[in-house]
């Protein structure tokens, strides 16, 4: 239904565009959620992206701009009158002002930074990387200090800035802004008015430093069901926040990587249809080659029992089920380990009965595949012993895949690899080669080449 | 070193149990926060965990089983005496109740049910589906009138059960219990004492139904940064919220399933080495079958071209790296298509772009494999036209691979298939007959077969 209405929108804005009424077209964009004028943006063509968005109110193009790619809120913004740069970047939340600063050309990101109302805030969070706590935190938060009462707290609240977001948890400080504990809202609305803070607040605080992952503080923040995640110095100073909303966007974007990494290719920074082709390509062909070279191995394997292959060519007609099934029987192990992992089911303590748990698995699963590989075969060559040949070679393959397959992931991540890496195609590519080897070497010694 | 003190904790939990002082054993359990509790309580033998758990504060218990995998709770609450079991369920969030009381054995649930404080409420939840916002919604809100003011509703949320977590968006329905608007407490406290609730709500509310699909909610509380998500009935009439830390559990979830998906392996409904391996064979048996038979029309293709294999035998020693690197190339697209749809980055109407874009990236990678791979096959066979023949195959193969990838994905999606699915394993499988097709078509063209 939304998308329904999203585009009859993006019609009237279009129409508008058209007709070259920028007026109305701010007018169609600024009545939508910042998501919904993100998207309908996105849609318009660079030269109307470019007109309309010195039209916007600058709220609305902060908005807009913190929802797009980076790269492209660096192109946009360098078509922009300085001014209007201002205005909309003044707009911004603090995190992200920092962050599309870091990306400017540094002249550019020095003549904003002159004129920002919040520049000393800004300039505080440029310096930390974009996938540390420091780079997710934002200052936009109220310390409430330790020594006041209930009623102040929230007469603090009330003298905040309006438009800043839900406030779901404040954090309380010391003299020297030194974290001591955390109350919300409603503690705050539901205790007696002159009670003081520190009756209320709980001191047990779950906090991140500014060089902690995001991923660690994305799984602090799910594991305790946090709202809000405070970041501290090493003096246990209180330097920002981190909100559930940045968070959700850190699960989704990790989950985004680890799909991609495990078809074996690296992520991408910006939109799909936006990346150049040369870019993709390069970040697909370190891959690739590294997979074709190691591929020689099964090559060099086939070569060796050319006279296994001469004497009995219908053991070819195999190869493929075989080499195929491996590398099947591999990857759905290794991603059922990495998604136990992931949830923290298992690590490298577990190993051996992960290895053994899978042993049993390949076990059942090689014996039944056996069983359908000696029917299939019988069918199609009328010979029992090529069927025996291939039926034994499956079960050991699968037994192979399976074993291997449940230990890559966890070395890897012993060995500090991300082990969504070695999955997939690796694993195929490992798999073939042993797969081929075990396939001939019982071929030579059932049908006696 | 949060890892560090848990191990700890558990050192002292096990002497404790072991010196059969269950007193001393709760006290340690009830310190710590849910999850820990429950990261604790999972280390513990069977025999244990059922000794333990009635001793347990039945809050801290609930807290417990609402973080533990379904089964594992039902095989703990069939241990527990039925006045315990009430107790317990009495303290979980209506929600989690009812899917318990799914579970459970139709006697024993409707033993808990008949003496339940919140029977109705758990009742009315128990008959939604889990992965659909009716069975993930609470019933545990404040419903505020609209014909309240601010002061108001700030009195009814004092009023309300002093247990209940932090409260961020505050609903408003009409005397029909109809869906009307949303303020944030924020709003409330800020506002004049008398201001009418409607003059300080939004009207432009995001709700769903009790049917949407969870990872419908998930999206829309994405998109639009919600921190609760009211679920209403074709009415409109609000029946519960949907909280932020569910939705974070399903974005969790849904990735993972995604990833063993990709991998070929259906999900596992629990803890990985608490899943019996017949249960985990019989996840993986269907696809691996699948693909096995799917894979005989590679060696058909193989059968087909077996005089061409006699007539140069060295042919076959470049076939694991051509099927190998087609599988590669098309894992490595459908990977990236895979997640640009479902950052809602490109859907079916891109479907000409992303082709055309792979394409492209196709040429490049294509002729970038050729090279080296005409390089390698030099220097292994000295055999110009044997190279050639790869190098020119290689091409074809890599760009029909990344052709394929483009296209499946989308295809699937537009049918209704999850693309996952037809990811990996899939891809290999299809690329792996065609690219073998176009292996020997090239060779017979060039060597003249």
């Amino acid at each position: 239904m939304d998308q329904v209405i999203l585009e009859d929108v993006l019609e009237q804005l279009r129409s508008a565009l058209e007709a070259n009424d920028l007026a109305t077209a701010s007018t169609i964009i600024e009545e939508l959620r910042p998501a919904d004028q993100a998207d309908l943006f996105w849609e318009l063509d660079e030269d109307e992206q470019t007109a309309l968005l010195p039209e916007l109110n600058p709220a609305d193009a902060a908005d807009i701009l913190e929802e797009l790619y980076d790269e492209d809120v660096v192109e946009l913004a360098e078509q922009l009158p300085l001014d209007k740069l201002i205005q909309i970047v003044n707009e911004m939340e603090p995190d992200e002002a920092a962050d599309l600063l870091d990306d400017l050309e540094p002249e550019q990101a020095q003549a904003v930074l002159a004129q920002l109302e919040s520049a000393i805030e800004v300039k505080s969070l440029a310096h930390y990387e974009d996938d540390t706590a420091g780079g997710l935190m934002t200052s936009a938060y109220i310390p409430l200090w330790r020594r006041i009462t209930a009623q102040q707290a929230i007469d603090t609240i009330r003298a905040w800035r309006p438009d800043e977001e839900t406030i779901y948890y404040l954090f309380v400080t010391d003299a020297l802004k030194r974290l001591v504990g955390v109350v919300n809202l409603r503690q705050l609305i539901v205790a007696d008015p002159a009670t003081p803070i520190t009756e209320i607040m709980e001191t047990d605080v779950v906090y991140v430093y500014t060089d902690t992952d995001q991923e660690e503080c994305a799984d602090l923040m799910q594991r305790y069901d946090l709202l809000a995640l405070p970041v501290v110095d090493e003096h246990k100073t209180l330097l920002g926040i981190i909100t559930v909303d940045d968070l959700v966007d850190v699960i989704q974007s990790e989950a985004g990587e680890d799909i991609q990494r495990m078809g074996g290719a690296e992520p991408l920074d910006r939109g799909y249809l936006d990346t150049s082709i040369l870019v993709i390509t390069r970040k697909r062909i370190g891959w690739l080659l590294l997979l074709f070279i190691t591929a020689t191995l099964t090559g060099l394997v086939m070569d060796s029992f050319q006279d296994e292959l001469a004497a009995a060519v219908a053991l070819s007609i195999f190869i493929p089920m075989l080499i195929g099934t491996g590398g099947n029987a591999g990857s759905q192990t290794t991603a059922t380990i990495i998604h136990a992992m992931a949830i923290g089911d298992v690590d490298w303590k577990d190993a051996w009965y992960v290895w053994l748990h899978e042993m049993r698995i390949g076990v059942v699963l090689g014996l039944g595949m056996a069983l359908v590989a000696f029917g299939l075969a019988v069918f199609w060559t009328q010979d029992y012993r090529l069927a025996l040949t291939v039926a034994t070679s499956i079960a050991g393959i699968v037994l192979w895949a399976t074993g291997a397959g449940s230990l890559l992931p966890l070395t890897a991540a012993r060995v500090g690899i991300d082990p969504t890496v070695v999955s997939g195609p690796v694993m195929s590519t490992l798999v073939d080669a042993t797969g081929l080897f075990i396939y001939f070497t019982i071929a030579r010694l059932i049908l006696g080449l």
